[in-house]
């Protein structure tokens, strides 16, 4: 049976939760790596939504943690595919800080994933397509190639020299 | 009191630890976040090591995960402060699976992080020189410069045309 | 300053997670303990974002466990207030296992539970209006009033003979 | 092999804990959903005492929380088998905040679940009958039956005019 | 006020609970150290029952474990204190393996834990006379003494040439 | 094929962690059974790379607690097997709270525990030999017979009256 394409709207996940204490440092602040792993879950559930088989986390690309989020604070973690290729997705995953007493809601930060779908001899299988609609998800798509490009020369698989998104950018 | 300047091996954290139930999915692997939730933690004992003061996740920069790491398995994570800048530092995170019946002992992943030091109100504060001594040290300690120029540049803080040593890599 | 009436839209809290390991009964299905915990904290969440202050819960009403939910099975609890009283609130959470591969998606079961917003001595404060939209909404809103009647009773603070919607119902 | 009838002692399960940070809210109290957590699990135990045999949550029927247990404090949850139908079983549990200390003891409140007892494949399998001794254990019997009308009520599976029970307590 | 001397039964803490999937090894069995955990949990609430305070641990005694505790057992353990001294106490821990299908009592071990009585600043404070009912208690009260000498040996505090109960015991 | 003697440096297995909210007591300090379960775990990591086979803990030895330790404090764990004998091992844990910013390190106990080697039927197999190097090793190899005799009389599979070197001890 073939997988359908699907749009960035189907793979939509929501993980909504407070912050709790084995979750935070000296500071009172949660630990970059809780996130990192709350968004590692999401990511993995829109990535399963895609691509409808199992999927196995690949590689994490930059994420950066410009604003403390406090013990107690509710965290939402919004993730959805942003580009497939043959047999691995690009999740973004954005993060916001929702206070529910004074409505204040700050994006935090956003956290890339790469995902491959996997059989269960952890085989890399085929998804189907991402179409991208609105004009965030379509630039995010765009982008999603300049980071597969950097992706592959940061482990190793491919030259800087051979790039070709990449050496557009900083020619 | 002046902070003094330290070689790596002085901030070397070694957290070795089981892969538990909770921490694997379907097919019975270490989800992708654990693990980079594991190496948060011990980077940050690391940064601290070298930084003498408390200190917080600024970013991940790329990590990819290559090979499945099953229930049970023995993993060993090694973190060591690669460069230290003038409040921040990056630390290497050196992941093995290491089977300690059949002495086999795989290098998984690399993850690099990441942190600056703040006082207790959360301001960045001076940190001391990293001096790397071995020929890996060196390598990471010089390419550390272009991975801070990427992520100001990912995070908007910088253009790519006014990069320097990414200019010269992808030029 | 005073808070506006709100809809049951603006209380919506989605909390989707996978279910683990540890959460499991000897079935490898969850314990229905684990959902009711899952539950209490997007309840929690919703009654803050309607009343907009600190919630703690006052009682849950009948949960029914139908349909066994797996061990790695995508849950998403959604929350959404349902009445508010003087300062208590009524929360209706609905359940889902949603399979992200076969996109079979089986509502479990509904959990009811009533919270009370409280300052910082954990005295009860005043909260806005609740004002349903569908029709969903309006028939939750309004048995809300017999469940209420039925909390009291059974706490022994209203005699069975005092009620007035239940007697309507069974009389 | 007959399984023998019980009394309620010999279901009798007794969890003392602690409550950690973890389980606490803003206010350092105990989640709600914790602690119908830990109930479920008490009463798990009590209905395997009696059943013999695997068992499943089927419904909880209405907790309230009249009193805030703090963080660091001594919870004791008993739960008891208070009534035996085919193939299902009524538990109380009992829970309360036991001061080592001061030695005060605070009946904080009654949780009542309904279990299953099951076969490998999720079948419902009979139980023996349970047979109440002391003059709270028989009022907890009597009023079984009450609950369990009420719950096929609220489940939609007999109609309020149908009730025997709940229309002589209204009617 | 003075605390008043009590009776092991009055310290008898009982805390009933499954074995979960991530407090299990490679063969299913339940770790040693979580069970030490759990231990030291039922035992600290046993001497806060004695002394009337706070309370630390102290030491762990001699502990074995000859039969291995499966994932989805229930697992009972008893603690009573044993023997009170000035400031510090000894509490037995006696651990079953309670089948509630087949009714099987398997008593797995025992573990012997010190802990000491103290203050808001940590200092040790004086705690009431133990008065041992049974045989049993008053046999492992008896041999508490011996166990003190050892304890004090083993931690350097004490020469063995210097013993009075040990010499007695090997001479 | 045979397994080869080891050194005590062959099996050294370092645990390095930060003490979180849920692992302490009233105090803030980190609760005995805590630390007695991260022994555990690195203990037997310890006696997997001594033996080359699953193990299982035995029993645990006396291991005292002088030292208080903070939450956030930097917990380092390191295990050592200290003797080989037939198909069990003793493993000395030395644990140390290691400020990362003050530099200070405080020894704060030291941990002994014996894991059995065992094959999937959970039944004893032979290990290999353990030469011990340092001054150190040599002093704990030595005591380990002591200790092994003192486990048989408290375990009651061996009389005061039979022991050799705890009656040289004593006598």
């Amino acid at each position: 049976m073939e997988k359908n394409a699907k749009t960035p709207a189907e793979t939509r996940t929501i993980m909504t939760n407070i912050v709790l204490p084995n979750e935070t440092n000296a500071l009172g602040n949660m630990f970059g790596g809780e996130l990192l792993s709350r968004m590692d879950r999401a990511a993995a559930i829109a990535a399963q939504r895609h691509s409808e088989s199992t999927v196995v986390t690949a590689s994490v690309n930059h994420v950066s943690f410009k604003y403390p989020i406090p013990q107690g604070g509710v965290v939402v973690v919004e993730a959805k595919v942003s580009r497939a290729f043959s047999t691995s997705m690009e999740i973004y995953c954005d993060v916001w800080l929702d206070n529910p007493i004074t409505k204040e809601k700050i994006h935090t930060n956003e956290g890339i994933y790469t995902f491959v779908a996997v059989d269960k001899n952890n085989h890399p299988v085929p998804i189907p397509e991402l179409i991208p609609q609105s004009d965030v998800e379509k630039a995010r798509f765009d982008a999603a190639l300049r980071r597969k490009e950097l992706s592959l020369i940061l482990s190793g698989k491919m030259k800087a020299q051979d790039s070709i998104e990449l050496k557009k950018l900083f020619g």
